[in-house]
């Protein structure tokens, strides 16, 4: 038996898009919220920053009191206060008046200028200005990094080292964001060995590696993996599994059972949306009911996971800007079938693309040796080497 | 006082990697491995796969029996074993017989291609082939993925999902990688506090924002960040600090204290291979004894982190490709002062870079609004709108 029919990629992925629930929010400490999904706009509840104050270490002033100040007639202004650090001014600056202020100091009320200490020279409680100053230099406004009512951050934003900084900066101690989808990893396969031992070699065994792949790949896009172990093929242990994942689970992976081999049950159990894509490699996949029935091959497996897995885990955390997406001139001729979704492996640096040439769906090095893919849809026969050409990478 | 000599970038980044030691390595499990920095190369014990395997659910069959196959005139084939999943085959392949295998399984004696059980016709046990098969067809051969000796992944490789599927294969639990450096944090300034109450508004203090930006730099640049607290600009206190910190981490990072204001202490407590850069901005940085003394303001801070500190955190544990470079059009002229060493914040999307434009070094929001930067030499007066220009992704 073979597919019947094979869904075009892109629509194979609206189904699953369209299928796929957001997962709720929940409340965490700023710490603890890198890498993760805002689950609501956030909007400036006062001005960054909160007052004028000084940008450099140096003296508050009436920048017209110094228009008139030359090298060789130097302005004479009065020293009424110095303000320690972590302090404020408790003076106003009157005409011919100066108030020491370090960086970050509130400007006084009176002053519209700060001149940097280095530029003075100082005598007591004297300083004496040889340039004029303009107004506002030195003073970093109030609301001029952000502005009450902004908005600073929006929902879907993937949170950085930065975000944090700037949530802080802002009060912001806790923030809203999405949940991480709990997502069930059930591998199934009878040959499959945790350890390449002599006894597994003379037996024909595999050793399984999509768990550790799975895992990982799913903690990178957001999810919480969980890993149901390994069956083998055996069709109501694969069934009972499946039932239990789908029950406490967001999202599930099957891997293997997903062609039509004598011991492929996996996707007997799951209604499906569709089975079988145009994608090479990894054509026999299958999704429903929050179930995806993946290959039982590593390669496969990753394919299916970056064409499928990761934007509807994307779509359940309403993540934006997930992806990388570089131009590179591609080294070679990469030629494609007609009526075939083609996942090209390539290894980008610097803006050139080579072909990781290895192909089948077992060669786990093709995998280990790229850091990025280009995609071929059906109704292309490829690219021609030096040609300019999209690549999303890992 | 002012900074009597900016040392060129270049000069003063290759004073800092020249000085940085590596740091030791430690045996971890392959599940906690992800992102660690492995610590020597990886070759392979045994060939991957390690004997010749089906790629199919089908018949390992000798191509030879097949050559005179037609639709109008099959050939006959007994079958004398079916293999179960996960099972060898105990039998040889003779001419005339074939063997019923699944995917994965160890290819029997005597066989050279297994064909799809889709492409013949069974009727008990003889199976009827319409076509001619190829010697090798469907067979993935001992080797072909990785050869015993080959080397699989390089030390400095940051390790990903699948690289570590590629370990498990070859039947490595344990893999060597470089310890993540201890990286001590202090932040100083009298002027910090931890939240913007009434309070800290009415007083001029400044909400502190750097610990928790570099906290996360660090971790996301192979390092394990140890923070030491906010520290008053108190000159015993912050020397302390710093002694204690260098004793218990390989790297220290001081923030503030690294201008010539009458409150910057750090910079004393340290024999600095250099004091100011011509980086802009971020220009008071200092580096000695395995300490950076750099800015107070959160933007500076990040660009020195990007410029010096992640690179040192780099030849610390000697990771390869911890940068994504990727060529973009910028979208308006950057103009840029001679002497300067430029660090220009844009936003990368899709082959094209705007340039984030607010300026000034207490700007959070030209951050978060930012993914990537540009940096122009201190030789080059900048770019033209629509030129092509390298960007660094963070």
């Amino acid at each position: 038996m073979e597919f019947k029919r094979l869904t075009p990629y892109k629509d194979a992925l609206s189904m699953v898009i369209n299928d796929i629930q957001e997962v709720g929010e929940e409340k965490i400490k700023l710490e603890d919220a890198a890498g993760r999904v805002l689950a609501e706009d956030i909007v400036a509840s006062f001005d960054l920053p909160p007052f004028d104050r000084s940008a450099v270490d140096g003296y508050a002033i009436r920048a017209e009191d110094t228009f008139q100040a030359r090298e060789y007639s130097p302005i004479e202004l009065e020293v009424i206060e110095e303000v320690p650090a972590g302090a404020s001014p408790s003076m106003e600056i009157t005409p011919g008046k100066a108030i020491k202020v370090l960086t970050g100091a509130k400007i006084p009320k009176g002053a519209n200028a700060v001149i940097m200490q280095e530029m003075v020279k100082r005598e007591n409680n004297k300083i004496y200005v040889l340039r004029p100053v303009a107004p506002g230099q030195n003073i970093a406004f109030a609301g001029e990094d952000v502005k009450k009512g902004e908005i600073v951050l929006k929902k879907g934003s993937i949170l950085r080292a930065q975000d944090l900084a700037m949530l802080k900066a802002l009060g912001i101690r806790k923030v809203s964001v999405k949940k991480r989808p709990r997502v069930g990893i059930i591998i199934t396969g009878s040959e499959l060995v945790d350890e390449p031992d002599e006894e597994a070699f003379r037996s024909g065994k595999i050793v399984e590696t999509n768990s550790i792949m799975l895992i990982n790949l799913v903690e990178r896009y957001f999810g919480e993996p969980i890993f149901y172990g390994v069956t083998p093929d055996e069709e109501e242990e694969i069934r009972e599994k499946i039932e239990r994942a789908k029950e406490e689970c967001d999202l599930v992976l099957v891997t293997g059972g997903s062609a039509f081999g004598d011991k492929d049950y996996a996707h007997k159990f799951v209604n499906l949306l569709f089975h079988g894509t145009t994608i090479k490699p990894g054509r026999p996949i299958g999704y429903g009911e929050r179930v995806f029935i993946m290959s039982g091959y590593p390669v496969a497996v990753f394919v299916q996971f970056h064409l499928f897995v990761k934007h509807a885990l994307a779509k359940m955390v309403g993540a934006k800007n997930y992806e990388i997406k570089v131009k590179a001139i591609i080294e070679e001729d990469v030629p494609s079938q007609l009526g075939r979704y083609e996942f090209i492996k390539v290894y980008y640096e610097e803006g050139r693309a080579k072909v990781v040439k290895k192909k089948g769906s077992g060669i786990i090095s093709s995998l280990v040796r790229s850091n990025g893919y280009l995609t071929i849809p059906e109704d292309s026969e490829g690219h021609r080497r030096g040609e300019e050409v999209w690549i999303t990478l890992y």
